[in-house]
């Protein structure tokens, strides 16, 4: 069987149109032929997400999107932004494989090196790493975390301070974590990936092309979302008010 | 200082109406004087929650009304829902301290016992339950988890058979587990804990409660939610759409 | 149900005359109307505490005094040393619920903040509050520990170093460690906690006044030590010598 | 960029040819087209690998096979045990990826479901599999092994009666250990992962395909293992006698 | 050097004379010759130690032995009882090294063993027993707990009922556990290491003896507790009452 | 019983005679009177052990000389590399036990410090050394690494520069770790150990001598590798080519 003529839905949580179009392009680039990348953002919500309350918001557009993507009949659905907001209720949700873009490039990055960096936006979006790294279960693998501190959108500001500084911690974390790897801490920063592990040397990793290719690879296996036991459908209730477009 | 003339918002994540008299109840009765117990639902959302998928959808019900609470300077939030929806989100958003039920009942539980057990409703729910014994701490201390297998709303339906089964569990649960306490794990069980503590002989705690009693504590002690690093306010950004009430 | 005409035993386990008064001084501001601080500390034992040494010796005189407050019926018995002497020996031989200021002061950080940093006295300290942290399940939530090199008595000399180095350590917590609160590491800081709380902006938690709190709530839940298990009376069994006076 | 005209090195770290050959099968089943499978086994060494003695032989044979792939630079490496022998030994040798199956069946577990469950082959080999999930980090997502107490080389008999078994346990796990998906634990199990998948209606997941997968995955990602740090090449020493030829 | 003229003081911290003969006997047994065995048990205090409470009280006779064992030039220490009551504040005061029963037979059966089992007494003592292995670092080294459910001293009564309910434990641990050895929980039932281990055909592990060639060997390598840093001598500070004795 | 007469022999899995010399003059001085010690090394293999594939080829030499020493009736096997290459591969292999000499440093180390540091040679070294702690269980209890940056053979160079640099850097470990011991990080530092102990006052362990003295201590305590479960003698199985000579 091959790997072709599959729709993958990746879904950036917030709504900036320029965050998605990046994601899009480094998605595009990675994806095999044959498999189309259908790029979507909310119509309604937050603009970026740095902090918990943001992505409580990102999750229901997240939602929304996955309920779309399932009567659209994709192949899989990404949730682009590194907190993984509304992992385990999109995979309810879906019928399809889900992938967060966090766990993507954390489980590559433990294939190519005993240990991994993050590197990150702002500082109070680095807990929600940490508790990612503790409910995956790469505590140990990951061997520092650094913010750039700044805001998610100075990444698509076209100044391309963000991205020096983004390079400047990596160029830090190489030499000071006693690391091989380093995950993007960002969506926004997808498109740094593969420049940054020519110069630096070590494997620097994006986890929206990562997921792609997981998507693609959990296809190729025939596997999906169980949806034995606790990620099966959500219960059939009625979901009132605003939130009724997301009935069943 | 006292803990009197206090105004805590006691927020149900679902949107049942019996549920919220049953813990508001419940919360009133262990309350210290004074202290009013605002008890809310949101107008919109799920009527019972029952996987990650519900608790998505919950939170913005559970943040909206922190916003609420917070324009009508509540001493304090309860998310009065196992799961804890939304709990750090919440924080961020809220000034005053923010408490869920199944911390509550399970920081209290460990004050009692060496080790405790989980009764709750719908098996598929004890994947939220094991995630939060990680995220809290209290892996070692929780000795088992059990599910009546019934839903949640079955406790509110006059049967008295959901009851019946939280009771089965719990004598099963001090004969088998070893535990020298029960933590009851949904809100809608709130009113049994102090007769099947009499019954059982063991503490049977019930996080509505015990979050009443914390946040009341937090008051007196003049510590609310740190305002300082990852539970600061959200950044102002703008909110669009259905999400536009939330903006700061 | 009110949470008033409580009587609360305050043990003291070193015998320092001084630190007791400050710790109950500190207590009574905190209770409720109507709650009592039975503030004691034990005749015989060690000036302070600052070893695992010091805390057996302590113990005894823990224990000695959880009996006394059982037998005049005691509501409650705080154990008021960051090592949490005899907590568990405490509760087997109370009927009231028993709780440490070290778990009290942890336990309330975790409700206002994702991590939080320890400032203690003595660096050889520093292990026993570690033991704490893994045994209660916080070590994730310590962000860093800290001593500031001086014994626990020099918080009792009157000449004010001992405090202005636990504010320097503060402050150094907040700027270096990430952390959005801090837990003040010895009973003997207890009056501390306000003005630091005022002057840094975070939260910095007292565990006397925070178990004062604890106690009242357990009160008001009609939860008390479990007396199932492993909690339960110690077998009763002839004690001899010096140790009569415990006998059952 | 596409995955195509690949070629993949899947080391059987035993010498049973019938063995490599099913997962040469299965592997070419899932291979993106233009993947070549080259399917080797050391010449020497063990029949089967039921432990750690079996294991160290087994890791010789694999070094060797990586060295080979490595001259005629082979885009990937596969180690096809259950076990993962001798990984990182690997990953140090070679300048392409190198996947193990039991990570690559792990991985992709915890994708599809929020607990797994392994069915392995003797009972012997299940402290391999509980250190594997201990150094992964994946503990917490395993939630029950199983041994059908057969050998590996049973599955390779004819007779299908270890298939049987494996069903069987198969079976059992769905039922009693609360899993979504289950792992297979011998790569001479890798052609059955499709249709239990089936039978069952949960993912069962075979770590031959997944790795697969993983390597054109990591390749069209343009990573490969790091070489800064304690993965780079060993470090050129002479290797005496019988190990001269693993000489650099 | 060698192993000779040494003068090690077991110390059991209960009174009971018939268990410190019987722990005495198995310790000069596997002592090397010229080690002199010195059984000591406190002349006040807890015949028995089946809880915190017993091991609180067990703590000041042990914290009186070593010290009177320090003055008497003793060689090390053993604390001869299965919680290690006051190890580490044994360290403390003493200047040779101290080793307690449970770390010795567990330190050794994972020697032995992947894994191994612990049979105690009484079921409330499960909760030390679990404790020690979560502060030594040996939780997933144990498979299984077990007890047989009969106080401490019935091994002492000459009916021979609760040896014949150990081995009856340790043989269905044996079968059950998928443990490679198994750890006797109580220095009462040091005598039937031996026999046990012949019987089973598995280790079975007694901590006495164990403990007696710990120190031994500690000698020999001339290591003795760090006196740097917090298992320094406890602070000169005079102890009042009954704590008198115990002043440096 | 004693100790004396039995035939320890010591594996250093390198090629080195001069590393061989080193230890086996360690072991005699520390070995009890009639304990004979013989050492040995691979005759093929690799000359030092700095990285994973140098222990992958170590550990087949370990294994020979263990079924060497298996039928020379050897008392006990040591395998003197501090990433105890093979050791379960090795007690598979062996009637009587094995201790590697990470193991035996690390279960030392806990008895006299509450915490140790580990100064060991290449930076590249140090992931298996955490991975041992995490294995072991000893990750708390460890306060730090430290690599001297050179390679293992310089400790035989007669420079004395390695041994310079060893002295350094457990100076600094003492000075900045809060460690009450240091575990040396290689055989080739063996000799280092007493008189680093002297002139630093804290614990300096060589695992060299501590695993000498725990083979006695096993023998004196007729304990030996468990033959029941997981580390049972291998399966027979023809192990062909090169292999040939481990054949049962």
């Amino acid at each position: 069987m091959t790997g072709s003529s599959l729709c993958i839905q990746l879904i950036n949580p917030n709504t900036s149109l320029g965050m998605t179009e990046v994601m899009a392009a480094t998605a595009r680039k990675v994806a095999s032929p044959g498999t189309e990348i259908l790029a979507v953002c909310p119509e309604e919500g937050a603009p970026s997400i740095e902090g918990h309350f943001d992505e409580a918001i990102a999750t229901l557009g997240v939602l929304q999107q996955v309920k779309a993507g399932r009567e659209a009949s994709v192949d899989g659905h990404i949730i682009a932004c590194f907190g993984d907001p509304g992992l385990l209720a999109a995979r309810e949700l879906a019928r399809a494989p889900v992938v967060g873009i966090a766990e993507a490039a954390m489980h590559m990055a433990t294939l190519v090196a005993t240990r991994f960096s993050i590197v990150t936006t702002l500082p109070r979006t680095l807990v929600i790493a940490r508790h990612l790294l503790h409910q995956y279960g790469f505590e140990r693998h990951c061997a520092a975390l650094h913010a750039i501190d700044l805001p998610v959108l100075s990444l698509d500001d076209g100044s391309g301070m963000a991205q020096q500084k983004v390079r400047e911690q990596c160029i830090k974390a190489k030499q000071n974590d006693g690391s091989g790897a380093i995950v993007l801490g960002c969506g926004g920063m997808a498109d740094l990936a593969q420049e940054l592990t020519l110069e630096l040397g070590i494997p620097v990793i994006d986890g929206v092309s990562a997921a792609v290719r997981l998507i693609e690879s959990l296809h190729a296996l025939r596997l999906t979302t169980s949806k034995f036991g606790d990620l099966d459908y959500p219960l059939p209730k009625p979901l009132s008010g605003r939130f009724a477009d997301l009935n069943n």
